[in-house]
Order: C-alpha cells, then sequence, then structure tokens
C-alpha cells in the first residue's frame, strides 16, 4: 500500500496548454437529487464545475432546478423524469457521476438501470452513495466502462461482501478484482485500489465529518477524471486534494462546509499545478 | 445563579478525536417554516448545519424547499405535509427542533403533536417560537425525552403563568421545575434554567435585536446539543456563542444579522475549542 | 434651502440603548413587485433589513417567495393576493413601503387602494415607484398618516402637475404643501421637501445610475423611519447614507450595484453612529 | 489585422459624465434560457449588469425567474412564451441580446424569428449561440439594425459556410461584409470583423475553457454597447475586458468562472477607465 503525498498533485495538476477550449476539459454529467435529497447533487456539481469540468450537465428532480441555477449557473439542467434525454446526454459525455442525493426507491433504480445500460467503454462512471446500495441490492450487471465506485465502508460492506472490521486491503483487493473498476473505500483513512496499486490517503481531518463531504468528493472525481490522465492518478488526485483543503480550512474552521470545499478548488490547484503535460 | 464566562466555551467546544465521522456529531432534524415564515426554518437549520451538527434535516412547507437548497445544500429537505415520512425521521434522530416558523394553525398544530407523540426518552426535543406557544394554549401533553424551551419573555409568560414584570428567577425556577425541561428565558440579559442550575449570560448587544435572532439560537442549540456533553453545558455554550459572535460583529456593525451569525461559527468555535475531551 | 452634511448621520444613527429588543427598532411591511418586477422588492426588503428594522414582512406575487427566502431569510412573506392578510399586516406595522416593483395593472391598484384605506393617522407610509403613477393617475384619496413620497422627476411629474423643467423649489414647495407629505424628489442632487424646510442631497455619483437604485432608497427610508426620530431627519439621513455609500464604493467601483449599498449599510452606520439619543 | 491593447480601454470605458441618470446607460434586454439552459441567460444578465448597463430585462422561460432573482434582483424578468409582451420590451430597448441557453427547437425559432422581425434600424442586436445556430439552419432573413455576432468557430462554420480550417482573416471578411454584421469569432485568439476593420484579441488563459463563459461575453457585449460609442469601439473592449480579467484571475486560479468575471467588472472597469468623453 502506498501513502499519498503531494507529489501526486503536481504530477496530476498539469499546467493548462495555452491552445485549448472547453472540449479539452471533458464533459461531465451527474445524475441524482431526488426531491428530499437536492442538496447533494449541488455540492457534488458545483464540485465538478470548480475543479475544471469544461462542460457539466446535472440531470436532477424537477424541483431542483431553481437551486441549480441560483447557486452555479455554469451547469445545464435535465429533468431526470426524462428517460430518452437522460440516456442522449449520457451517450454524448466523457464522465457520468451517478448517486449523489439519488435515494434507493424505484424511480432510482430506474435511472441507474438506465444509465447502466447507456454506458459505453470508453466513458467514465463515477458510482457513489445510494447508486451504490442499488447496485448491491439489485445485483445489477455493470457495463463495460471505466468504472469508479466512491463507497463509504458500509456501502462497502454491502456491495463487497466484506464486513466493516474485516475490509482489510488483502479482503478489500479480493473483491475489486473481481469488480474490474477503481473503489475508492471512504474512512478516517481513506483507500483507493485501482486494478494494480493500492494507495493510502493520509490526510483528513474530523472537521470534515458532515453531511455532504461525499458528495463533494464524487463530483470532484467527476472533475478530475474527466481532465486529467492516468485516471486512477486523477482518482488519487481528487481524494488527496479533498482532504487537503479541508486540512487547511480546518486551521481555523472547527467544521469545514463541503461548499466551502467546492468553492477553494481553483485557488488550491493553482498553487499545486505542476508544468505542462 | 452563576454568570456564565468564557470558560464555558473551552470546557464545552472540544477538539474532534481524529477518528470520527459525521454520526459522531449527530443528527439534528429541524421543522417549521410555514409558507409565510419559511426564512425562520432556514436560518434555524443553517445555524445547526454551521456549528457542526453531523446530519440535518429540514422538514418545511413544501414551498421551501428551493430557497433552503439555494442557500444549504448541506441540509436534507422533507416536506412538512407527508406525516409518515416526518415520524420516521423524527425517530431516526437524536435531536429535534421544532418551532421556528412554525406558525399557529390547526396544521402546525397537528405537525407538533404528531412530534410530541414520537419522540422517545434518549431524544433532546428543543421546542422554540410557536411551538412554545401551541404548547401553552393547547397544555400540551409533553414526551418523556430531554426537553428545552427556548421562549422569549411573552413566550415564557404564555407557557408558565407567569407574567413578565413577574418573571424571578425565584418564580421561574418553580415553573421550571415543573416542565422537567431546561429552559432558556430569551432578554437582554438571557437566563438558562437547568434542572440543577441557573446561569445568566452575561453578553449580548443591541445590534442584535432583528427578527431571525431566536431561530439562529434555537438552531445552534440543535448543534450544540447533538455534539456536546453534558446537555445543559451545550445550552449554555450555545447561548454564550450567540450573543460573542454578536458582540465581535458589532464592533463594526450597527446591526447584526443572523446569518452572519451562523456564517461566524466555525471560526468562532475554532478560535475557543478546548482541549479533546 | 438647507444642504446636507454627514451631521445628519450621527444626530439621526443613534448609539442603540442596552435594554431594548426587535420591538423598538419597528416593524417595516413592503408591498409589491408582480412577476415582472419580484427584484425590487427584494432589494427594497433587503435595505430595510439592513438598516436594522426591527421585524421586516414582504408583501408580494406568490412567485417571487423562493428567491426573497434564498436571498433574506430574515423577511417574512406574505402573498400579496391575500387581501385580509395584507389588512392585518398592515394593522400590525409601523412603516409601510408600496410600490417598488408593484406595476401600474388593475391588481395593482387594488392593493394600493386596499392598503391606503387600511393606514391610520400613527403609521408611516412610504409611496414610490408605480405607486405615486397610480395615486396620480387615479387621483386616490390619500390617508391621515405620515405619508412620505420618494418620485423619480417624472413621478412628481405625474404626481404635482409641474413639468421636470419648471420643478423649482418654489414651486415643489406649494405642490408639497398640498400634498401634507414629505417629498423625496430624486435626481443628480435629490431634493427632500419636509413640512416645515427644504433639504439638498450634495452627494450622489453616476456609478449609482442603474435599475433597482430607488428601490433599494426606498427600503432604507423604511428602515431609517422605522427606527429614527424625528422622521424627517429620519428620511434626510437615509438619503445622505445612501449617497455617501455609493460615492465611497464609487472609488474603486465603475459602477455600483443597489444590493451592494444594502449590503454595506451595517458597516457604515457603525462608522457614523452618533451617541446615545 | 489590428492587435487589440489596452488603450481600447481607457478609450472606451470613459469617465461618467455627474449629470447622467440610468437612461444614460442604455435598456438591455437579454433574450434566452429554456428548461435545460436556464444559467445561461442569467450568466449573460449578470455581466450586464455588473457591466453598468442602465436597466435590464431578462426574457426567459418561465421556471427561471426565481433563480434569476435569487442571483440577480437587478434584472427584471420576462416570460419568454409571452409574445406580444416580448415584443413590447424589444421595442423599448436600446440593446438585445438574444441566444445564451435559448435552444434551437421549434420554440426557440419562434421567440428569435419574432425578434428578427420586431427589432428596428436604430437598435443594437447582439446574436449569439444557438441563435446563431437557427440563423444559419432557417437562412433567417436579418433586421435592418446594429447587427453583432459572436460565434465560436463550429457556428462560425454554420452561419458563413467556410469550416474551421479554411477561417482565414481573407475568408472570414468577405462572409462579414455579406452579412453586414460585426462578427466576433471566438476561439483561443478571438478575431472582431467590423464593418472596416478586424482586429484580433492578444489576450486569453486556458483558465478560462469552461462552460458559460460565450454568454457572460453576450453580456458583456450587451453592457458596453448600451454604454459605449462607437460600437465597434465598445465590442473590441468588452472582448479585451473579458480576456484581461480571466488572466488576471488565473494568477491564482486554476479556472476562472464566467460568474467571477462578471463579479470582477465593476472594479476592473474603474481601474481601467479613461476621462470623460
Amino acid at each position: 500500500m502506498e501513502t499519498l503525498t503531494d507529489k501526486i498533485l503536481t504530477s496530476t495538476i498539469r499546467q493548462r496548454p495555452a491552445d485549448s477550449y472547453k472540449g479539452t476539459y471533458g464533459r461531465v454529467t451527474l445524475i441524482g437529487g431526488n426531491r428530499n435529497f437536492g442538496g447533494a447533487i449541488l455540492m457534488a456539481s458545483a464540485a465538478a464545475v470548480y475543479a475544471g469540468a469544461g462542460l457539466v450537465t446535472t440531470i436532477t428532480d424537477a424541483s431542483n432546478q431553481g437551486s441549480l441555477h441560483a447557486r452555479l449557473p455554469e451547469a445545464m439542467f435535465a429533468d431526470i423524469a426524462d428517460v430518452s434525454q437522460t440516456q442522449a446526454l449520457v451517450q454524448g459525455t466523457d464522465v457520468v457521476v451517478i448517486g449523489p442525493g439519488l435515494g434507493t426507491d424505484e424511480a432510482a433504480l430506474q435511472v441507474l438501470t438506465n444509465v447502466l445500460r447507456t454506458v459505453t467503454p470508453n466513458q467514465t462512471l463515477v458510482i457513489d452513495g445510494s447508486a451504490i446500495t442499488l447496485v448491491a441490492k439489485y445485483q445489477l450487471a455493470l457495463p463495460q466502462a471505466h468504472l469508479i465506485f466512491t463507497p463509504h465502508q458500509m456501502e462497502w460492506q454491502r456491495l463487497s461482501g466484506i464486513v466493516i472490521a474485516e475490509q482489510t486491503p488483502t479482503a478489500n483487493r479480493q473483491a475489486v478484482d473481481r469488480l474490474h473498476a477503481t473503489v475508492v473505500v471512504k474512512s478516517h483513512r481513506t483507500e483507493i485500489y485501482t486494478a494494480t496499486q493500492t494507495y493510502v490517503n493520509p490526510l483528513g481531518t474530523p472537521a470534515q465529518a458532515t453531511g455532504g463531504m461525499g458528495d463533494t468528493l464524487a463530483g470532484m472525481i467527476g472533475g478530475f477524471t474527466a481532465q486529467f490522465t492516468p485516471q486512477e492518478q486523477a482518482v488519487c488526485a481528487a481524494v488527496y486534494t479533498h482532504s487537503a483543503i479541508a486540512e487547511e480550512l480546518a486551521q481555523t474552521q472547527y467544521v469545514v462546509l463541503p461548499s466551502q470545499i467546492a468553492a477553494d478548488l481553483p485557488r488550491f490547484m493553482k498553487a499545486h499545478e505542476g508544468t505542462q503535460a
């Protein structure tokens, strides 16, 4: 297991080439936010935008349209109830993030299965939150694609079948290999399992222990994988950045809000930008 | 009667243990905000989030969903008209704050009686604003629970039967003992009556004399009692913090807005954090 | 004609007495904002809150409820279509501000006549924007009350019958005396006509020449008259403050937004606070 | 081809005359924002307001009313479905900006043809985004007016028939001459074709490569042409300002958000203000 250092930042967050345009930095489509949990997809979407994704679309419950644009006019909106529009948007995107605030009801299941059927091998699919629970509960078939799961320990238990107390690196590795996915197991010291490597994030602060942090990380992973390669490195850099910003803010704050982490991304990423790739 | 000092801060707001997660810092469910008074529950909810509660849910009129998430994506939303969902959310929470912007009509009464029937002995119930008026008017049966009332003087008159001019510490103490509750009597110099002690808050500024201050305090008490023990001390620390922030802001502001107090909580609490408990 | 100086600030904006509460600083009810012009009543309401009014209620089109609370949770909302609720709220307030974004259609006329019939002699009524146009057009009977009109020059022409080129102090004075009102004639150098005096505001910057400035001033006059006496002095202080803040911000801004003036009120008023009255 | 320098700023952004009012700085009406792309018209509208336009009206889908006013109370709202109101507003304005988030469906086409029929020779019409695509696709007749197109390279291909690889200054000039319009061809190094001159913008940063930048520029061009003459110079100054602000912010930010550029306009324009015209 390799412990991440801030070298992951400069080797991933590269100076942008002068002659680039928004298409260069990828399309990210975030799907989630039912009537109860709209804030989750708003936070994830803000994280993708502030991380620098070229174009961000948020597919969510119609009741969240106004609050999305009040906070984040940079994101496009689509109604999660529109099945064919969702398919079209997923087909045209580079990265899909599904799960933040999605819920686990029948409607959420339909949305998720629609997405799982639509994603193609060249696309990246970040599966977070209740989408993980649904995959585990209904043993949903996973598409050929660049899959990234971002479970907390209980969600990982559901997905892997490994109870929390037995989530050792060795046990986790076996489960990850069966999944053919990158897995971010979120905890006090988050672990990242890629196809070939295991990383541990040495950072993190209890000031981060508040609702919405996972949604923000999922959105950041969407934004980072849309821009940076190799993808495994992008995931590691997103996890590290998330905690590093939290630690900086926690110097002067008792609690760090997820939306503050997103807002601080442009500054932090500039400060840790590497030379051009 | 003991006068609070800033020792209440360091002895209550403890450094967070490294190995903790959002569940460690409690679930707070805030209930209120009819169509007219939605701002009240938004301010209370923001105070709970910025105070560091682990998970915050806001049960309010459906018309407030958008403005809640536009201001505070960290809070989850639930429709106050959904009786069974309200029961389920109350059952699954650590702290309930009911009253900010709830109103006093028949619908508000139904919501309140539903909550009073659902709360269990291990839970904390903060009863504020119009919920106090309803309890007094209809002589509602109070549950076995950790009860905290936060009346201003007129609401205390309604609840205790003691007219404002006669609200002496002795008279108040007798009424409090009958209530089996902690009571925060809000005034120019707020008094806190716990089961065994009476405290007076020496702080406060006329710059605070603006609508929404009480809603913010109720939310802060929710956030503090979800995180800190003993509970009586958490209530005292919330009251003291509320006024201390107001006094600091009033150095350079003629009026202090309630939402500014909430926003300043992370900084203030860090500055007055004690060693780990 | 007396030229205002910054003495109007310290003699009006007095240090608040320690033992005061939100009732001390008055209730302000703002009425306006149809479906097109909701922003106007939002800006006016923010000005009243940030000026320090004790309690602020905004009566506006139902479609503005969400944006009001997204910006300003401190204000209470009421639906302008509810005639009896509007009457009750007007009866229970100290100051009414009517006009910002009200429009001039039949519905607006009904709201205005309802308010004009309801206001009582001890109340202050600020008549702004389209409400002035309606009063002029329909020759509406004005109530016995503390009346304040805040026309720009064209609205003053409609109300007084004096064409802009002939709006001299002498002509204006005669029209004001017939109105039994304080009149604020807004222009490059705003003039204030009280019952006994005429004042001119020496401040103002072309950076202020943007939509919404008048709405913000109307809300400030509401907030100042709710708190400060004598009322004529409160009006003068509001006009002077509005321009003084704009001049300060215009040192570093090509254009000054109305919402920036409201947001700066707490700081400015503290910096120019006089000794206790 | 002339390379723009910062002289375009001081020669265009003139100190405002003391005796001016909001009418002096023009009326700008922005049209766009369907249910999916509401954020685009919000960003464009904010750019017009922060650039200093005297009065700004936003004609958009009804579902965007709340988010518009939550972000920007300074803008007036109108429902894009109201054909006759749109006509009346267009008739009464100085500058129309059409296209940001308008979409390309039948409803969008109807709105656009309605506007193209209504605009008169003395008015300025900025045609952006999907409105350009519609003009090209349906070969819509263009009105006699001060026309400004703001295509990116693909939209310019659609409008001019010149494929991107062949968009040389010479080829572009011929197409522009046929259009009788000013054309801003947006790319890494944006080119501006007026009736008599061609300019190139030397500024720009890859930190700007994010969705919404074009919408913000369109709104800025609306705000600049409403205030400054000659119009071609106003367009050049808007383009230069947009990139100059982005470059400044990119000193400390990895990505620059469009809404940050709008918010920085008052400061930047003051810092580069020339003497009075």
